[in-house]
């Protein structure tokens, strides 16, 4: 690791070790029940933009965190992320047949099985926790914590909840912000949290304050970008089934609400507070700055 | 905690104590987002034989280990349980519309509150571990990883999916008793681990390698009177909507495999394994004792 790693290298090589450790921890694919570990490497494995792991890799670099410490938080927020992808593609909740240009897990296999393998990777997120290395329990303890409660109903689970129920109503962008706060932002903060953990800091300490703040606009950032992307993203590039996908559901945009050219311009902001946030830190903040660019001017 | 204390008292005891503990871990109905939060409350309080902290109590008092440091382990397990019951009953699974005589969860809420009440509950629970007090950070950290893999893949959900997967074959013994192992066994085993990581214990101690037995006994002692009861039982008592819906979903069972006297003696001989594991203990174990006999001579 090194602060002179270009971003390019640094996300490219991260995101190949992300692969690498999530391959390793995950049992194998002909494990007994082998239908149910398969359809689990088959959801997690092999593609995805792996932002929140490399958000934890680029907050542990400026933290001067060594990396072999965030194999295992990170690898446990993918799986959380995983999971949730698998369970909002069900029939009873997005219905989506596609992901990332595949059949999602309920297509590619079963509904049945895809509940089951959402609830063992949820299950297992917590386990890669557990038998992380070179941290002490009680900071292992503190990412269980950490993680439970970004993942649950005061977080992710929850936003997802209003996510639904906010399906044919346009929010006012207070709510929309709350429910995208929970749904994705929460383990966005999460990200950096583990780096902070890990790094056995304190989140009310100026640097954990600062990486927290920072965290907390790119979450926001993110999902305007993504309702831009589902506006007017490329097909081929998002791997979704249909352009304006979320319009045609109703579900309430940062678009629909501010209109495209006030939303692109919100995501500016928002990645402008974020860089703000690391105004005080040197290069070893670089990878967290392009990251931060990297979100907000992604094409998918 | 008593050793003198009935059986019948400890049971009544347990279970409102259990029941309070829930009450005060789970958020509030109306905490937001609120109807999450309501058919989270409504999937987990309000019933249950709360066997399995029975189980963890029970065996904390074998121990002497203090009841206040089973608190959070105990309701923790029981949140795995609650969860696993929400996802069991989904339409894609076991497609019930009845638990304890109350409609399912997916019933009274809808289907998609119900995949995210399982996965909140699921994630809540490790939150709980992670929240006990009393206990070393090692300790909790234990019972994570000793109740993630009860619950995991290698556990309970994939007991799950074998039992899907079974739906419509008779298995043999060898792999009739593998799934329940997974399905139910490996929880009902985690509720004596659970205990037996309060008391700071090795597994392979000589209590705990007795324990664990028993534990082992009685989980499949309670699969086997679960399909005794599927096929006898009275239908007000088991709070099912029908009798006999096992058999009639060819989902294979011990009464199927072996006969209806059969089942019944092999219970009672599990009964006496599990007995038999704590032939060196003295009064202090005395309720896992007419724990293991309630569980073989429960009629619901």
């Amino acid at each position: 690791m090194s602060v002179a790693e270009s971003f390019a290298a640094f996300r490219e090589r991260i995101t190949t070790h992300t692969e690498r450790v999530l391959d390793q921890l995950l049992p194998p694919a002909d494990a007994f029940p082998a239908r149910l570990h398969d359809a689990m490497r088959y959801s997690v494995l092999g593609g995805g933009k792996r932002i929140r792991p490399l958000l934890t890799y680029a907050a542990g670099t400026a933290l001067g965190v060594h990396e072999s410490l965030l194999d295992h938080p990170a690898a446990a927020l993918e799986l959380i992320h995983a999971y949730s992808l698998v369970h909002d593609d069900l029939p009873a909740m997005d219905n989506d047949d596609l992901r990332r240009g595949r059949p999602t897990t309920h297509k590619a296999y079963d509904e049945a099985t895809a509940i089951l393998v959402g609830d063992a990777l949820l299950t297992e997120s917590f386990a890669v926790l557990a038998s992380a290395r070179g941290l002490a329990p009680r900071q292992q303890l503190r990412m269980v914590a950490t993680l439970a409660r970004a993942a649950g109903s005061h977080g992710m689970v929850g936003g997802q909840a209003l996510d639904l129920a906010a399906v044919g109503h346009q929010l006012l962008q207070p709510a929309l912000e709350q429910m995208h706060l929970l749904k994705t932002g929460m383990l966005l903060r999460c990200a950096v949290q583990l780096a902070l953990a890990a790094a056995d800091l304190a989140e009310d300490s100026r640097a954990g304050q600062a990486l927290i703040h920072y965290g907390d606009r790119i979450g926001l950032a993110f999902q305007v970008q993504d309702d831009i992307l589902d506006e007017i993203g490329d097909l081929q590039q998002t791997g979704k089934a249909r352009q304006g996908a979320d319009r045609e559901r109703q579900k309430p945009g940062f678009v629909s609400l501010l209109g495209l050219q006030q939303a692109q311009e919100y995501a500016a902001s928002l990645l402008q507070g974020a860089l703000d946030a690391l105004a005080d830190w040197g290069p070893e903040a670089n990878h967290l700055r392009a990251l931060a660019r990297l979100i907000v001017e992604r094409k998918q």
